[in-house]
């Protein structure tokens, strides 16, 4: 198995999830093959970044505002590089708006999340999907540039107060508080789709902490819930990593 | 912050509970500061070692039998320094057995889990710890040695009988089978200590499946279940990393 390297804490709860996810598919991958003492494991490289001074380097549109953020991840990735990982994640969506920049001069694949997602999406025939994230995901070009590769169209909900209400979500989330969060995003994502489109559209969960709102949803790449299909972008992107590392 | 470095991976449920620990640890310390954005974190670099590769590398009593397990271990060593870490830690008691040779050449302290609990005695007063762990640890004369310094007395189950029930408890935690855990680690340690010794004898639960068998005791340093005081080596040992971290 190729060694992983993940940038992790954009936030740390997120990057426990994905380890997680990559431990338990490595269990799963070898649960009726024949060897002697634990599982096989890939071995993982973390760099658990401080989210303190990513948020607090955050760049403007402004030429070369971004600089100190970039060579953060830069440099992180470098030192994954270094440490022998043959492959790269973010274990968070929101930075993958920098990823080509992030990744500049990495000579190991960058794994994607706008791929994982696409490459799903492609292969279920999934043509629209509803992206709800932080609000950097929910205005990124990056995102909808990044499925539109495999033939996707990206919606956000398209007002301002439906933008904000997930972002409300996803901070109660982060808190723990998980009451009634599903009922919330099934709400938001009615007001956000014409009622003829809630048949053709998947709502893609793209936030590590929005599937923890749906009971047992945590490790499920697809479900349903009140009639509308989700897609968890964690579960996804850390499969299609794994995928990678025993290819 | 100073950097944190982490060997994980032996087992990597281990590994997310010291970085949960750590994490936790520096939003507790910052809770009442200004600041803005998240809660200031310290970078960590983890190595997540294979398992399945190191419990068959591991040697016997003849000499150079530990030589591809020490290497596999010094050498995630040197890569956490090559990263940047500044101290250095095991998200495991069971190596600790090696953690001499492991650390050879390393720069930066490497935070024992032997003088965590070592200290910790010493400051609360106590002379006399019933240790349970894996059978490596509870034959251990490295644990002994390392806790000896602060002045505190190593007893382990003194049957074979009775070590082969706990680390039959700590299998069926790894499974998460939680149930009856709590009894069936009281009953032990009553069959393992003469009664009159049950009240100055605290029993240290050297493994990080052990914990999880208490209702809400895998954040606490120290509680008691039933009139028996426990300690739990993994909060303190990464607690103790997290003060090395902001001294």
């Amino acid at each position: 198995m190729k060694k992983i390297g993940i940038i992790g804490g954009i936030g740390w709860p997120s990057t426990m999830e994905y380890y997680r996810l990559i431990c338990e598919a490595s269990q799963k991958h070898h649960q009726n093959k024949t060897f002697s003492g634990p599982s096989p494991m890939p071995e993982i490289a973390i760099e658990s970044l401080n989210m303190h001074f990513t948020v607090n380097n955050r760049g403007t549109s402004e030429l070369g505002s971004w600089c100190t953020w970039d060579s953060y991840f830069q440099l992180a990735c470098r030192r994954l590089e270094q440490s022998g990982a043959e492959l790269i994640l973010l274990a968070s969506v929101t930075p993958h708006a920098r990823l080509e920049v992030i990744s500049e001069g990495i000579n190991v694949p960058v794994i994607s999340v706008y791929e994982a997602i696409g490459l799903h999406c492609k292969t279920r025939g999934i043509d629209n999907l509803l992206v709800l994230g932080t609000m950097p995901t929910m205005t990124s070009q990056a995102f909808k540039n990044g499925v539109a590769k495999f033939g996707v169209n990206t919606i956000y909900p398209p007002t301002e107060e439906l933008k904000t209400r997930v972002t409300e979500v996803i901070e109660r989330l982060y808190q723990n508080q998980i009451e009634v969060s599903s009922v919330a995003i099934d709400s938001i994502v009615r007001a956000s789709l014409p009622s003829d489109q809630l048949d053709t559209t998947v709502t893609c969960l793209a936030c590590t902490e929005l599937p923890t709102g749906f009971r047992d949803a945590s490790d499920k790449s697809e479900f349903e819930y009140k009639g509308i299909q989700y897609i968890n972008s964690s579960v996804l992107h850390a499969i299609s990593a794994f995928d990678a590392c025993i290819s």
